[in-house]
């Protein structure tokens, strides 16, 4: 029987998620794919734990200090990273720390924190190259929806030309609730925060530089473009005012915030901002705290997708998609 | 240099526009996959050619009689068979009796008519399985819109709980014009004939059949399940009235034909007919001949894709999506 030996390094919410989900569906990676998968480590940023015959549930409540860390994750003999760290995009974030030995290694890994492919995703996907290791990173990437799965699996054959995403949760919200029921920003924020799904300081939400990571993302690794931070023109939601929300409501428009890439002949324009679409549009139906994404293509006209998974469990389950995308490539390729 | 050898059997107008696509796209086969495809043979029912060393596209325009069946494609040499004749669910039509004995030979398969999947759907995975070939069926399910896609791959874990589509074209655009412009039955689908977009004997699309078919086969081929035709109650669209429609605009609902299948503990419920969505429904606002399929599942909550291809080309593109697929995975096995 295959074994698969899995860590996971950054056990916020969604690691937590993430490893609840992965121990809940043992059974059915032993059934379609022959594997057993044990968790072999998990580390937050200070403390952790790690067993070569796998980790239970209840063992994730007592964490010790001092096991965190690149090293901590290679001696504990995983072969399959998930990484779940805080992101920042400026210095990659610790999530970079982990990524570049488990590449360099050649552990498949999955990333779920954007900063590092942000900030040096060109070198990540030379280091797996050059290991033969799997980078997956559907968890970076708007969670559940399917934005990587379109581009890379879907219209595969296809020439993209266009694409816009509204790919941050919390602005949707933000927006939705602006519009639809009429609240400020300052007071649509306290609800948000209240419910957990914006931080204290929510600039990287509002500001836009989670979508634009998210574009920037999609377009260096789906798209084979070179994009930089600096090369987005990026707008926030603060320019959205009551009343220039009166004036779109009353040409029957609605704001989105919209990560958006033209291609042309090579060229690519990448911007982040407010796009208004009339209502019969799918993308202005896009409520609360869903996302969504628009590729226009040569041969398959526009493909539109519409996600709305609860968080920290969608993310999770996108992350683990890509789990047993590995699992099954293992099984077809060592029979 | 690996060599792709693919025979095409159904030259109506996908057939054509596959063939098309195929040969603009060899450079890219090469290039991506290290694999010359050469088009070695078409037919259509009653003629045909081949040519071990490649047909080019001004060669389809002079078919030899009694060049055709599988015979004829057996002995082209081909590995790979796309079928995309005509489909009639009551018989398997045309299509069975290519895609048995390819199936059984071992060829690589790519079905783009509905008939021979919804009438011995288990019987060809049977014989897929039996022989290592690969079965793909893409274009038969919706052509552009990602069906398949979402379930098997970017849903990839999830379990299923409930998925609603609007499948067919033809009387999503009937549909659409009767109850935007207020036309009616008769008037909109002599536009759809006169478009190229509705059958003579539109009974097929209007009566439910074409949804219920791709239903049929999303739930057999992704699911799991083993419906027949007879298992599924089939309402078409021929109780829309002027009368209904103005009714449901008072309530502010849009009607749509909508195949739906929830599924619980294992038990599913499929069954196709009018189904209403308010405005704010992303489902209300797929217009003309879009599609649409909304899946629901435990962990990602509701995905919903939107397509909007132009016929044929969306669906060859959606088979030559299947094409590459098995393009990749040759090179993946066979490096």
């Amino acid at each position: 029987m295959r074994v698969a030996k899995v860590a996971i390094a950054g056990l916020g919410g969604v690691g937590r998620a993430t490893a609840m989900l992965l121990l809940s569906r043992r059974e059915r990676y032993l059934r379609l794919y022959g594997t057993e998968v044990r968790l072999v480590a998990v580390c937050g940023s200070r403390s952790g734990l790690s067993d070569a015959s796998g980790l239970e549930a209840d063992r994730l409540a007592t964490l010790q200090a001092g096991l965190s860390g690149p090293e901590f994750v290679a001696a504990s003999g995983a072969d399959i990273l998930i990484e779940a760290g805080p992101s920042d995009f400026r210095t990659g974030g610790p999530g970079l720390a982990y990524i570049r030995p488990s590449l360099s290694d050649g552990r498949d890994t999955i990333v779920i924190s954007k900063g590092a492919l942000v900030h040096s995703g060109r070198e990540l996907q030379a280091l797996a190259e050059a290991s033969g290791a799997t980078l997956k990173i559907s968890g970076a990437t708007a969670g559940s929806l399917p934005t990587i799965d379109l581009l890379e699996h879907s219209l595969l054959g296809c020439t993209v030309l266009r694409m816009e995403g509204i790919l941050n949760a919390t602005t949707n919200y933000l927006l939705d609730a602006m519009t639809t029921r009429g609240i400020g920003f300052d007071e649509a924020l306290r609800e948000a925060q209240a419910g957990g799904f914006a931080e204290s300081d929510p600039r990287n939400d509002t500001e836009g530089w989670d979508t634009a990571s998210k574009l920037l993302i999609l377009g260096n690794f789906e798209l084979g473009l070179d994009l930089a931070m600096d090369d987005i023109p990026v707008e926030g939601i603060h320019s959205v005012t009551e009343e220039r929300i009166k004036a779109w409501q009353a040409d029957g428009l609605v704001p989105k915030l919209v990560g958006s890439l033209v291609l042309d002949d090579g060229a690519a324009r990448a911007s982040v901002g407010i796009k208004t679409y009339p209502r019969a549009d799918p993308l202005a139906q896009v409520r609360g705290k869903n996302k969504a994404i628009r590729i226009t293509t040569d041969a398959m006209g526009e493909t539109i997708a519409i996600g709305s998974g609860t968080e920290p469990l969608a993310t999770s389950a996108a992350a683990l998609k890509d789990l047993e995308h590995i699992l099954a490539a293992r099984s077809a390729h060592r029979p």
